[in-house]
Protein backbone atom coordinates (compact mmCIF):
# COMPACT_ATOMS: atom_id res chain seq x y z
CA UNK A 1 0.00 0.00 0.00
CA UNK A 2 1.47 3.43 -0.95
CA UNK A 3 0.94 6.29 1.65
CA UNK A 4 -0.87 8.88 -0.41
CA UNK A 5 -1.22 13.11 0.38
CA UNK A 6 -2.87 15.55 -1.94
CA UNK A 7 -1.84 18.98 -1.40
CA UNK A 8 -4.08 21.41 -3.05
CA UNK A 9 -6.16 24.84 -1.78
CA UNK A 10 -8.77 24.92 0.29
CA UNK A 11 -11.63 24.45 -2.55
CA UNK A 12 -13.84 21.70 -3.16
CA UNK A 13 -13.11 22.65 -6.51
CA UNK A 14 -10.37 23.23 -8.83
CA UNK A 15 -7.62 21.40 -10.26
CA UNK A 16 -7.33 18.19 -7.54
CA UNK A 17 -10.94 18.03 -7.34
CA UNK A 18 -10.82 15.35 -9.89
CA UNK A 19 -8.47 13.33 -8.34
CA UNK A 20 -9.54 13.78 -4.50
CA UNK A 21 -13.19 11.97 -6.44
CA UNK A 22 -11.15 9.31 -8.08
CA UNK A 23 -9.50 8.46 -4.88
CA UNK A 24 -12.80 8.57 -2.50
CA UNK A 25 -14.67 6.82 -5.51
CA UNK A 26 -12.10 3.76 -5.39
CA UNK A 27 -11.96 3.95 -1.35
CA UNK A 28 -8.43 4.87 -1.26
CA UNK A 29 -7.26 6.28 1.78
CA UNK A 30 -5.49 9.47 1.19
CA UNK A 31 -4.29 12.41 3.22
CA UNK A 32 -6.63 15.51 1.87
CA UNK A 33 -3.85 18.40 2.98
CA UNK A 34 -5.68 21.45 2.19
CA UNK A 35 -3.92 24.45 2.85
CA UNK A 36 -4.55 28.58 2.73
CA UNK A 37 -3.51 30.96 0.26
CA UNK A 38 -0.44 32.15 2.96
CA UNK A 39 0.54 28.34 3.66
CA UNK A 40 0.86 28.34 -0.07
CA UNK A 41 2.98 31.31 -0.26
CA UNK A 42 5.26 29.73 2.10
CA UNK A 43 5.24 26.13 0.29
CA UNK A 44 6.10 27.60 -3.18
CA UNK A 45 9.30 27.59 -3.03
CA UNK A 46 9.48 23.98 -1.86
CA UNK A 47 7.49 22.73 -4.31
CA UNK A 48 8.80 21.18 -7.64
CA UNK A 49 7.11 23.81 -9.83
CA UNK A 50 6.44 26.04 -7.86
CA UNK A 51 2.44 24.95 -8.22
CA UNK A 52 -0.61 22.80 -6.56
CA UNK A 53 -1.64 20.16 -6.95
CA UNK A 54 1.14 17.63 -6.18
CA UNK A 55 0.68 14.18 -5.08
CA UNK A 56 2.71 13.04 -2.27
CA UNK A 57 3.60 9.36 -3.29
CA UNK A 58 5.74 6.89 -0.73
CA UNK A 59 7.37 10.24 -0.27
CA UNK A 60 7.87 11.96 -3.64
CA UNK A 61 6.16 14.54 -4.78
CA UNK A 62 4.70 14.02 -8.38
CA UNK A 63 2.69 17.07 -10.35
CA UNK A 64 0.79 17.76 -13.60
CA UNK A 65 -3.10 17.28 -12.08
CA UNK A 66 -4.25 15.23 -15.51
CA UNK A 67 -1.25 13.06 -15.22
CA UNK A 68 -2.42 11.91 -11.64
CA UNK A 69 -6.21 12.06 -12.76
CA UNK A 70 -5.27 9.52 -15.21
CA UNK A 71 -3.50 7.10 -12.88
CA UNK A 72 -5.85 7.29 -9.94
CA UNK A 73 -8.93 7.36 -12.50
CA UNK A 74 -7.57 4.28 -14.38
CA UNK A 75 -7.67 2.67 -9.89
CA UNK A 76 -11.55 3.86 -9.46
CA UNK A 77 -12.78 2.36 -13.57
CA UNK A 78 -12.96 5.84 -14.35
CA UNK A 79 -10.85 5.81 -17.16
CA UNK A 80 -11.45 3.81 -20.71
CA UNK A 81 -9.28 0.75 -21.72
CA UNK A 82 -10.41 1.48 -25.18
CA UNK A 83 -7.64 3.85 -27.14
CA UNK A 84 -9.84 5.67 -28.91
CA UNK A 85 -12.23 6.51 -25.86
CA UNK A 86 -9.18 7.32 -24.01
CA UNK A 87 -8.39 9.80 -26.65
CA UNK A 88 -12.16 11.22 -26.15
CA UNK A 89 -11.36 11.41 -22.29
CA UNK A 90 -7.55 12.89 -22.67
CA UNK A 91 -8.93 15.31 -25.07
CA UNK A 92 -11.61 16.70 -22.83
CA UNK A 93 -8.97 16.68 -19.51
CA UNK A 94 -6.37 19.21 -21.73
CA UNK A 95 -9.11 21.14 -23.44
CA UNK A 96 -10.27 21.82 -19.68
CA UNK A 97 -6.31 22.81 -18.68
CA UNK A 98 -5.99 24.77 -22.00
CA UNK A 99 -9.00 27.33 -19.84
CA UNK A 100 -7.68 27.06 -16.51
CA UNK A 101 -4.66 28.34 -18.11
CA UNK A 102 -6.31 31.25 -20.17
CA UNK A 103 -8.10 32.04 -16.76
CA UNK A 104 -4.39 31.70 -15.03
CA UNK A 105 -2.99 34.54 -17.30
CA UNK A 106 -5.70 37.19 -16.31
CA UNK A 107 -5.32 36.90 -12.82
CA UNK A 108 -2.82 39.82 -11.03
CA UNK A 109 -4.88 41.93 -13.94
CA UNK A 110 -6.44 45.24 -12.00
CA UNK A 111 -9.13 47.99 -13.21
CA UNK A 112 -9.53 48.63 -16.78
CA UNK A 113 -6.85 45.43 -17.91
CA UNK A 114 -8.72 43.44 -15.94
CA UNK A 115 -12.15 44.01 -17.75
CA UNK A 116 -10.35 43.65 -21.38
CA UNK A 117 -8.80 40.82 -20.66
CA UNK A 118 -11.72 38.72 -19.34
CA UNK A 119 -14.51 40.14 -21.95
CA UNK A 120 -11.70 39.11 -25.01
CA UNK A 121 -11.68 35.75 -23.22
CA UNK A 122 -15.39 35.27 -22.87
CA UNK A 123 -16.08 36.21 -26.34
CA UNK A 124 -12.47 34.37 -27.92
CA UNK A 125 -10.59 31.70 -26.36
CA UNK A 126 -13.50 30.48 -23.62
CA UNK A 127 -16.13 30.86 -25.35
CA UNK A 128 -14.18 28.19 -28.52
CA UNK A 129 -13.70 26.02 -25.75
CA UNK A 130 -17.20 25.94 -24.27
CA UNK A 131 -18.81 25.59 -28.04
CA UNK A 132 -16.20 22.55 -28.99
CA UNK A 133 -17.23 21.03 -25.17
CA UNK A 134 -20.92 20.77 -26.29
CA UNK A 135 -19.56 19.54 -29.48
CA UNK A 136 -17.69 16.55 -28.03
CA UNK A 137 -20.53 15.73 -25.90
CA UNK A 138 -23.12 15.88 -28.27
CA UNK A 139 -21.08 13.91 -30.69
CA UNK A 140 -20.67 11.46 -27.94
CA UNK A 141 -24.18 11.00 -26.98
CA UNK A 142 -24.24 14.10 -24.59
CA UNK A 143 -24.66 12.08 -21.34
CA UNK A 144 -20.55 11.30 -20.84
CA UNK A 145 -17.70 12.34 -22.40
CA UNK A 146 -16.34 8.87 -23.36
CA UNK A 147 -16.94 5.31 -22.42
CA UNK A 148 -20.71 5.88 -22.55
CA UNK A 149 -20.04 6.00 -18.69
CA UNK A 150 -18.73 8.66 -16.32
CA UNK A 151 -15.18 9.17 -16.73
CA UNK A 152 -11.97 11.49 -15.37
CA UNK A 153 -13.17 14.02 -18.33
CA UNK A 154 -16.44 14.70 -16.38
CA UNK A 155 -14.82 14.42 -13.17
CA UNK A 156 -12.17 17.17 -14.68
CA UNK A 157 -15.75 19.27 -16.40
CA UNK A 158 -16.88 19.95 -12.41
CA UNK A 159 -13.40 22.49 -12.34
CA UNK A 160 -14.18 24.32 -15.49
CA UNK A 161 -18.41 24.49 -14.38
CA UNK A 162 -17.37 25.34 -11.24
CA UNK A 163 -15.25 28.00 -11.25
CA UNK A 164 -17.67 29.66 -14.94
CA UNK A 165 -20.92 29.99 -12.67
CA UNK A 166 -19.58 30.53 -9.52
CA UNK A 167 -18.64 34.14 -10.01
CA UNK A 168 -15.09 33.93 -9.16
CA UNK A 169 -13.87 35.34 -12.10
CA UNK A 170 -15.00 39.06 -12.45
CA UNK A 171 -16.09 40.37 -16.12
CA UNK A 172 -17.21 36.52 -17.36
CA UNK A 173 -20.87 36.68 -17.36
CA UNK A 174 -21.97 33.60 -15.28
CA UNK A 175 -24.46 32.64 -17.61
CA UNK A 176 -21.47 31.63 -20.31
CA UNK A 177 -21.94 28.07 -19.98
CA UNK A 178 -25.69 28.20 -20.84
CA UNK A 179 -25.00 30.58 -23.67
CA UNK A 180 -22.30 28.99 -25.27
CA UNK A 181 -22.89 24.81 -24.27
CA UNK A 182 -26.29 24.26 -23.16
CA UNK A 183 -25.28 20.35 -22.89
CA UNK A 184 -22.95 20.98 -19.92
CA UNK A 185 -25.68 22.66 -17.40
CA UNK A 186 -27.37 19.07 -17.96
CA UNK A 187 -23.96 16.71 -17.70
CA UNK A 188 -23.26 18.81 -14.70
CA UNK A 189 -26.94 17.90 -13.28
CA UNK A 190 -25.97 13.96 -14.13
CA UNK A 191 -22.33 14.09 -12.91
CA UNK A 192 -23.67 15.51 -9.28
CA UNK A 193 -26.16 12.97 -8.91
CA UNK A 194 -23.54 9.74 -9.74
CA UNK A 195 -23.86 8.06 -6.79
CA UNK A 196 -19.99 8.00 -6.18
CA UNK A 197 -19.62 11.71 -6.81
CA UNK A 198 -22.96 12.32 -4.43
CA UNK A 199 -21.75 10.11 -1.38
CA UNK A 200 -18.66 12.23 -1.82
CA UNK A 201 -20.20 15.53 -0.86
CA UNK A 202 -22.58 14.45 1.54
CA UNK A 203 -19.26 13.16 3.38
CA UNK A 204 -17.71 16.56 2.53
CA UNK A 205 -20.85 18.28 3.98
CA UNK A 206 -21.00 16.43 7.30
CA UNK B 1 -8.44 2.11 -41.80
CA UNK B 2 -8.82 6.14 -41.20
CA UNK B 3 -7.63 8.98 -42.98
CA UNK B 4 -5.48 10.92 -40.84
CA UNK B 5 -3.98 14.75 -41.45
CA UNK B 6 -1.95 16.11 -38.74
CA UNK B 7 -1.38 20.34 -39.32
CA UNK B 8 1.36 21.89 -37.90
CA UNK B 9 4.15 24.56 -38.87
CA UNK B 10 6.82 23.45 -41.29
CA UNK B 11 9.38 22.39 -38.86
CA UNK B 12 10.63 19.40 -37.60
CA UNK B 13 10.38 20.31 -34.06
CA UNK B 14 7.35 21.66 -31.64
CA UNK B 15 4.46 20.34 -30.82
CA UNK B 16 3.59 18.03 -33.44
CA UNK B 17 6.76 16.43 -34.03
CA UNK B 18 5.99 13.13 -31.52
CA UNK B 19 3.01 12.69 -33.30
CA UNK B 20 4.46 12.72 -36.79
CA UNK B 21 7.55 10.30 -35.41
CA UNK B 22 4.81 8.02 -33.66
CA UNK B 23 2.79 7.75 -36.95
CA UNK B 24 6.09 7.00 -38.96
CA UNK B 25 7.23 4.56 -36.32
CA UNK B 26 3.86 2.97 -36.15
CA UNK B 27 4.20 2.86 -40.45
CA UNK B 28 0.63 4.39 -40.57
CA UNK B 29 0.11 6.47 -43.52
CA UNK B 30 -0.77 9.83 -42.80
CA UNK B 31 -0.57 13.73 -44.71
CA UNK B 32 1.81 15.38 -43.22
CA UNK B 33 -0.02 19.27 -43.78
CA UNK B 34 2.90 21.57 -43.20
CA UNK B 35 1.53 25.02 -43.37
CA UNK B 36 3.87 28.58 -42.90
CA UNK B 37 3.03 31.25 -40.70
CA UNK B 38 1.13 33.41 -42.88
CA UNK B 39 -1.57 30.30 -44.06
CA UNK B 40 -1.90 29.74 -39.63
CA UNK B 41 -3.11 33.10 -39.96
CA UNK B 42 -5.56 32.46 -42.51
CA UNK B 43 -6.60 29.34 -41.47
CA UNK B 44 -6.36 30.36 -37.27
CA UNK B 45 -10.32 31.01 -37.69
CA UNK B 46 -11.75 27.76 -38.95
CA UNK B 47 -9.31 25.98 -36.07
CA UNK B 48 -11.24 24.39 -33.20
CA UNK B 49 -9.25 26.93 -30.89
CA UNK B 50 -7.71 28.48 -33.06
CA UNK B 51 -4.23 26.58 -32.51
CA UNK B 52 -2.12 23.93 -34.08
CA UNK B 53 -1.33 20.98 -34.19
CA UNK B 54 -4.66 19.33 -34.59
CA UNK B 55 -5.33 16.23 -36.48
CA UNK B 56 -7.83 15.84 -39.08
CA UNK B 57 -9.43 12.19 -38.36
CA UNK B 58 -12.24 10.58 -40.79
CA UNK B 59 -13.02 14.26 -40.80
CA UNK B 60 -13.21 15.45 -37.78
CA UNK B 61 -10.38 18.06 -36.26
CA UNK B 62 -9.13 17.15 -33.08
CA UNK B 63 -7.04 18.79 -30.58
CA UNK B 64 -4.69 18.05 -27.71
CA UNK B 65 -0.52 17.48 -28.87
CA UNK B 66 -0.36 15.04 -25.87
CA UNK B 67 -3.50 13.32 -26.15
CA UNK B 68 -2.74 12.71 -29.69
CA UNK B 69 0.86 12.02 -28.05
CA UNK B 70 -1.30 9.15 -26.39
CA UNK B 71 -3.02 7.60 -29.17
CA UNK B 72 -0.87 7.80 -31.94
CA UNK B 73 1.69 6.39 -29.13
CA UNK B 74 -0.24 3.34 -28.01
CA UNK B 75 -0.37 2.16 -32.21
CA UNK B 76 3.56 2.45 -32.41
CA UNK B 77 4.08 0.48 -28.96
CA UNK B 78 5.13 3.56 -27.26
CA UNK B 79 3.19 4.27 -24.50
CA UNK B 80 3.50 2.14 -21.05
CA UNK B 81 0.62 -0.68 -20.44
CA UNK B 82 1.58 -0.08 -16.60
CA UNK B 83 -0.26 2.29 -15.00
CA UNK B 84 2.69 3.90 -13.32
CA UNK B 85 4.48 3.45 -15.83
CA UNK B 86 2.20 5.31 -17.88
CA UNK B 87 1.87 7.95 -15.31
CA UNK B 88 5.81 8.90 -15.41
CA UNK B 89 5.43 9.05 -18.91
CA UNK B 90 2.25 11.51 -18.70
CA UNK B 91 3.71 13.58 -15.81
CA UNK B 92 6.92 13.96 -18.20
CA UNK B 93 4.69 15.12 -21.37
CA UNK B 94 2.47 17.74 -19.34
CA UNK B 95 5.98 18.87 -17.68
CA UNK B 96 6.94 19.82 -21.23
CA UNK B 97 4.10 21.34 -22.17
CA UNK B 98 4.18 23.64 -18.91
CA UNK B 99 7.40 24.72 -20.24
CA UNK B 100 6.24 25.50 -23.86
CA UNK B 101 3.27 27.83 -22.21
CA UNK B 102 5.70 29.57 -20.46
CA UNK B 103 7.84 30.43 -23.32
CA UNK B 104 4.90 30.79 -25.61
CA UNK B 105 3.64 33.57 -22.86
CA UNK B 106 7.03 35.29 -23.56
CA UNK B 107 5.69 36.20 -27.50
CA UNK B 108 5.41 39.16 -29.01
CA UNK B 109 6.64 40.75 -25.66
CA UNK B 110 9.62 43.66 -27.22
CA UNK B 111 13.04 44.75 -25.98
CA UNK B 112 13.58 45.36 -22.10
CA UNK B 113 10.30 43.71 -21.65
CA UNK B 114 11.13 40.25 -23.70
CA UNK B 115 14.46 40.43 -21.96
CA UNK B 116 13.51 40.98 -18.54
CA UNK B 117 10.90 38.42 -18.82
CA UNK B 118 12.87 35.46 -20.62
CA UNK B 119 15.98 36.02 -17.97
CA UNK B 120 13.11 35.61 -15.54
CA UNK B 121 11.94 32.74 -17.05
CA UNK B 122 15.57 31.08 -17.88
CA UNK B 123 16.66 31.54 -13.95
CA UNK B 124 12.89 30.50 -12.63
CA UNK B 125 10.48 28.33 -13.82
CA UNK B 126 12.69 26.91 -16.96
CA UNK B 127 15.46 25.75 -14.46
CA UNK B 128 13.16 24.42 -12.34
CA UNK B 129 11.46 22.34 -14.93
CA UNK B 130 14.66 21.41 -16.71
CA UNK B 131 16.20 20.24 -12.90
CA UNK B 132 12.71 18.12 -12.46
CA UNK B 133 13.45 16.32 -15.95
CA UNK B 134 16.72 15.27 -14.87
CA UNK B 135 15.54 13.89 -11.79
CA UNK B 136 12.97 11.84 -13.06
CA UNK B 137 15.12 10.39 -15.52
CA UNK B 138 18.03 9.93 -13.05
CA UNK B 139 15.30 8.08 -11.38
CA UNK B 140 14.21 5.87 -13.93
CA UNK B 141 17.68 4.80 -14.73
CA UNK B 142 19.26 7.76 -16.80
CA UNK B 143 18.21 6.21 -20.23
CA UNK B 144 14.23 6.32 -20.67
CA UNK B 145 12.09 8.28 -19.21
CA UNK B 146 9.10 5.14 -18.12
CA UNK B 147 9.11 1.63 -19.03
CA UNK B 148 12.60 1.19 -19.42
CA UNK B 149 12.55 1.69 -23.31
CA UNK B 150 11.03 4.30 -25.70
CA UNK B 151 8.41 6.22 -25.10
CA UNK B 152 6.25 9.01 -26.32
CA UNK B 153 7.86 10.77 -23.22
CA UNK B 154 11.54 10.77 -24.62
CA UNK B 155 10.27 11.94 -27.97
CA UNK B 156 7.91 14.81 -25.94
CA UNK B 157 11.67 16.11 -25.10
CA UNK B 158 12.67 16.19 -28.69
CA UNK B 159 10.14 19.42 -28.92
CA UNK B 160 11.94 21.20 -25.89
CA UNK B 161 15.13 20.82 -26.30
CA UNK B 162 15.34 21.75 -29.85
CA UNK B 163 13.89 24.46 -29.10
CA UNK B 164 16.09 25.16 -25.98
CA UNK B 165 19.03 24.48 -27.75
CA UNK B 166 18.56 26.22 -31.28
CA UNK B 167 18.72 29.56 -30.00
CA UNK B 168 15.18 30.58 -31.35
CA UNK B 169 14.54 32.21 -27.54
CA UNK B 170 16.49 35.29 -27.85
CA UNK B 171 17.60 35.50 -23.86
CA UNK B 172 17.60 31.61 -22.64
CA UNK B 173 21.36 30.72 -22.89
CA UNK B 174 21.77 28.06 -25.18
CA UNK B 175 23.81 26.16 -22.76
CA UNK B 176 20.64 25.74 -20.26
CA UNK B 177 20.14 22.32 -20.58
CA UNK B 178 23.60 21.54 -20.18
CA UNK B 179 24.09 23.67 -16.87
CA UNK B 180 20.83 22.85 -15.20
CA UNK B 181 19.94 18.96 -16.91
CA UNK B 182 23.09 17.36 -17.95
CA UNK B 183 21.54 13.88 -18.33
CA UNK B 184 19.11 15.66 -20.79
CA UNK B 185 21.83 15.98 -23.06
CA UNK B 186 23.12 12.66 -23.34
CA UNK B 187 19.45 11.10 -23.78
CA UNK B 188 18.80 13.42 -26.75
CA UNK B 189 21.80 11.65 -28.38
CA UNK B 190 19.90 8.28 -27.34
CA UNK B 191 16.63 9.33 -28.53
CA UNK B 192 18.15 10.48 -31.96
CA UNK B 193 19.90 7.18 -32.17
CA UNK B 194 17.04 4.86 -32.38
CA UNK B 195 16.68 3.34 -35.23
CA UNK B 196 13.06 4.58 -35.60
CA UNK B 197 14.12 7.94 -34.73
CA UNK B 198 16.95 7.52 -37.26
CA UNK B 199 15.20 6.38 -39.97
CA UNK B 200 12.46 9.10 -40.06
CA UNK B 201 15.40 11.86 -39.98
CA UNK B 202 17.43 10.38 -42.41
CA UNK B 203 14.19 9.84 -44.54
CA UNK B 204 13.59 13.76 -43.74
CA UNK B 205 16.88 14.75 -45.57
CA UNK B 206 16.24 12.94 -48.52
Amino acid sequence: MSTIKIIYFDLDGGRAEPIRLALSIANTEFEDKRISFPEFGELKSTLPLGAVPVAEIDGETYTQCNALNRYFGKQAGLYPDDAWQAFLCDEVMDIIEDASNAMGKTMGLQGDALKAAREELASGKLASILRLLNKRLEDAGSEYFADSKLTMADLKMLELLGTLTSGFFDHIPTDIVQKQAPLLVTHMQKVMSDQGVSAYYQKRSQ
